[in-house]
């Protein structure tokens, strides 16, 4: 292939794609610069004046080097790998950082592979990450452990890039064992390690880096990002759905320290991503900021290359893979035209690519396991009239652990004239039967029942409703079909299946963005406050990391005592 | 290990070194800071307030990553791995990316072996390239080949970091079957190829490039090097003895584009190093001349550490290893202390470490292969009075194709009375008998005759003479010795070995300093004009790919035709 190269190089022979009269933000000289870029198979092998088989005229648009998401839950968008790079690919996104660790909580090992599987059925090239902290914490059941002996044996696969986002930040300044196995295994092989570690700094952060941990998308202030990338991490400036620190942190960047800086989407749902863009988003966000757009396209580009080791990704230059993304102006970021390995893969916002045939092997679906619900489940016991109860505050993950008071009657509490609902997290992966009882204050739902299986990190089935009976059909329905979003409301039920490991839905992105709608309206009509993200937003109270009060299949969690309490409050 | 970072990251514990008081070039920020150094095992942990087992007081000092020679020919210095590491590690060198090419020539890859094994005796740590043109050209005999077929073999070897200087553009842009198969075989491992390309540009460059050739050290102008980095090359900034291009190339460097330069030195004499430097003196030049002096720390450390991909290398920040060079300033560059792996190896300008015990394989040594070499052998029978000769300008080393007027007497031509000196070049490799002949005009030798096997790039024996019996004495020496230099006088011989491959010498540094320089003053006082470097500018003479006429031990070679010739003139 190399004597082709040459060839067309030379202008001996006619690339065989060449876009003509564009120009191009050259990474190296942080320029926009003029010049033919000629394609041969799947390789840049020139720019300057070139004629090529396929000509295609960019006239008046500029041509960078696809972009690169740095690191991505993939499962944030509820898609299917494959409906996932049909969104992305058309707003120039050609390279992923995925870390499965949704998926790897449900599936363990078997949804990394997934997700490495599926990449190949489409042009958007997934670089997989291993989950470094499945489960989250000792204090929940989730459907898979990946311990550092599954890390010694995994880290090494051909399908694994390198270890990801290492959120137990306690256990690596604590030295833990298993920690350190994890860490020393991902080293033996040299792979890339990344991290996740909000708000260190100082000799805390020198250890953690020491530990070998090379990235943190965590930033919340340009100090902290300036303080971990002068320690010589790479700093992922993140535009998510609900994080969005590109236009704040993005302040830290500068002309001496740039090569430091990375973007990443973390977690950006379907909706948003159709909307308004992916990296390509991140892009307008920080130009519109302040930021040099060429520097912008070097950070989304070459950097993520760079940091991960992507050979041949990352420039329009000879030898540069032909990932290349053409957009209407280096301002708005509008996607014209994508290339991928040399090959037209979009063009104005449409993917050229089938992902009508899915990958969806065993492994990752029927994972709902849970024997049928009886509406007594949910009865909730109390001693006495004062209970802990949870307060989410819209806009914010946080809760609040307040003390209510609350009626009981027969061996119930009575929902009723309060402002309070029933939280309940019923394991579902092994069968265990667990069911944690809470209550949740403030949220507004009336007349029935929300379940849903995506439930940060074990994602165990969640139901919040003010009756039993609602609570379990909702809870039922999601058993009979897999997993998913639920709505009970007087025994009528309406879902939407995630039958990807009860976190994600095969379905076309158009019909599940639709559907999906149609049950955030439903949840609204029944009281749900708008505030909130109406299913989403209960993702977050069984995720035992973030203060104050959480609710798991083990029963309620006090994160600031970080151990489990009774409901019954003093 | 790392739980041992960590705890002393932390403070927990006590590092096991600390650098106190001093500040250090922080290469992610560009920035001289302050603050303390601290190292556990070989790697920095962290830097702010540590105390440490050991405390090293540097104040008022600087604290630089190791400096890193990205490209360099160890056998320039002629001394031994050992003593070379010896020389350039008290500069604060701690690696070298080095091409044995002329070890190759001689030896092929048990030359390249020799280099990677030798390196084990010392701090110095040495990534070796696989030498890509051995033999230069198919007009000379060299010791060894390495073909497109031996690339393949070799390398994947562990002691092979990639492919040398790819010398032979020609062929690449030719498309020549062997050079794309050398490359292949590089590209299928994922190695960097390193290049070699004065003057190219344009699609010639493109195509270059596009053939998966890295780097460039051979940019003669700041435009040669901006138009290089542009297109995604490493540009390496060269300071050799002979060529010297940091100050006028330097110019290309920008605030955009420094991530793409890098520094090295080439081929660099022994007592050069001594007196001046090593990278360190890369470094005071680019300063001298207006660079940054932490920019200009930049390039010669995480530049060469990313293009190379050599982790944990080119910076001070935590789980980078502790190689670390302390210098008085960052204008005059003179280095006080070195760390290698976090031990102390050099002191004000002294090694440390013993490289008495030398690494002295039979592969390397005995390379110099010629039976008894009669008077007779020199005689040079002409047809007419009109025969070719070289003449070389001093600092230079291209030579003009001269015709000259010479008489005969008794089948040999008469040198009595002209200006003219007999050049012969003997095959000692193989014991073939070539022996090419020529004459050399104007470079003032009178009554005896020099010898050397150091000759670009077959490494043959030369001799230059105005007699028969002295050429015979002095090329009958180094047979005898082993190779090296020597000088014959009226029957008195006297002579310095080069017993690695004839090309180097296995003596202390200072003890082959100070005899060689005693070989070069007997040369000059035998009348060699100084402005020649009297043995060094003859190894030149049989460098096949520099103009205009050259001699091999197959005969006189006009390289602007790129054929033998005849030497008699019409």
């Amino acid at each position: 292939m190399i004597e082709r190269y040459i060839a067309a190089a030379l202008g001996k022979t006619k690339a065989d794609v060449v876009l003509k009269n564009g120009s191009y933000v050259n990474v190296f000289t942080g320029e926009v610069e003029k010049g033919d870029i000629a394609v041969v198979g799947g390789k840049i092998v020139g720019v300057g004046a070139y004629s090529g088989e396929r000509e295609i005229d960019i006239g008046g648009k500029v041509a960078v080097p696809g972009l690169i998401d740095a690191h991505v839950h993939i499962e944030s968008s509820q898609l299917s790998s494959e409906e996932f790079a049909r969104l992305v690919v058309p707003h120039g996104t050609t390279l992923i950082v995925a870390d499965p660790h949704e998926l790897a909580n449900v599936c363990g090992i078997e949804g990394v592979r997934y997700v490495a599987e599926a990449a190949r059925n489409t042009p958007l090239e997934v670089k997989v990450m291993l989950p470094s902290c499945v489960p989250a914490t000792s204090f929940e059941t989730s459907g898979a452990t990946l311990s550092g002996a599954d890390t010694e044996r995994f880290i090494g696969e051909p399908y694994v890039w390198g270890l990801g986002e290492f959120m137990n930040a306690p256990g690596v300044l604590n030295g833990d064992a298993d920690v350190l196995r994890k860490l020393e295994a991902a080293h033996a092989c040299g792979k890339v390690v990344d991290g996740h570690a909000p708000d260190l700094s100082g000799q805390a952060l020198n250890a953690y880096i020491a530990a070998g941990i090379r990235t943190d998308h965590e930033c919340a202030t340009p100090e902290e990002a300036a303080e971990k990338a002068a320690k010589g991490m790479y700093v992922h400036l993140r535009e998510g759905s609900a994080t969005r620190n590109v236009a704040a942190v993005g302040k830290a960047v500068s002309e001496k320290n740039f090569r430091r800086f990375l973007f990443c989407t973390d977690d950006r749902h379907a909706a948003d991503i159709r909307a308004n863009g992916h990296i390509s988003n991140a892009l307008r966000v920080a130009v519109a900021a302040g930021m040099d757009p060429a520097r912008a396209v070097t950070i989304a580009t070459l950097n993520a290359a760079e940091c991960y080791g992507l050979k041949g990704k990352g420039a329009i230059a000879p030898f540069y893979d032909a990932d290349i993304a053409v957009f209407d102006d280096l301002k708005e970021f509008r996607c014209a035209l994508v290339l991928k390995n040399g090959k037209t893969v979009a063009e104005k916002g449409t993917a050229l690519f089938d992902t009508g045939k899915k990958f969806l092997p065993a492994a990752v679906r029927n994972t709902v396991h849970v024997g049928q619900i009886a509406p007594q489940t949910f009865a909730l016991r109390l001693k006495g009239e004062r209970a802990l109860a949870m307060r989410l505050t819209a806009g914010s993950v946080v809760t609040e652990k307040r003390v209510c008071r609350v009626e009981s009657r027969g061996g119930d509490v009575v929902l009723q004239g309060t402002d309070l609902l029933k939280l309940a997290v019923i394991e579902r992966h092994k069968g265990t039967g667990n069911v944690g009882l809470g209550l949740l204050e403030g949220y507004g739902l009336h007349g029935g029942a929300l379940a849903l299986t995506v439930a940060h990190d074990s994602h165990n089935l969640i139901v919040l409703g003010d009756n039993n009976a609602d609570m379990a059909a909702a809870a039922n329905e999601l058993a009979r079909i897999g997993g998913g979003l639920a709505i009970a409301q007087g025994g009528s039920v309406q879902s939407l299946a995630f039958d990807i490991a009860g976190l994600m839905s095969s379905l076309p992105a158009e019909e599940y963005i639709a559907r999906s709608e149609k049950l955030y309206e439903a949840a609204y009509a029944m009281g749900v406050k708008r505030g909130f993200d109406a299913f989403m937003s209960l993702s977050f109270l069984a995720l035992l990391v973030i203060p104050s009060l959480r609710l798991s299949d083990k029963g309620l969690f006090d994160v600031d005592a970080f151990s489990l309490v009774g409901i019954d409050a003093e």
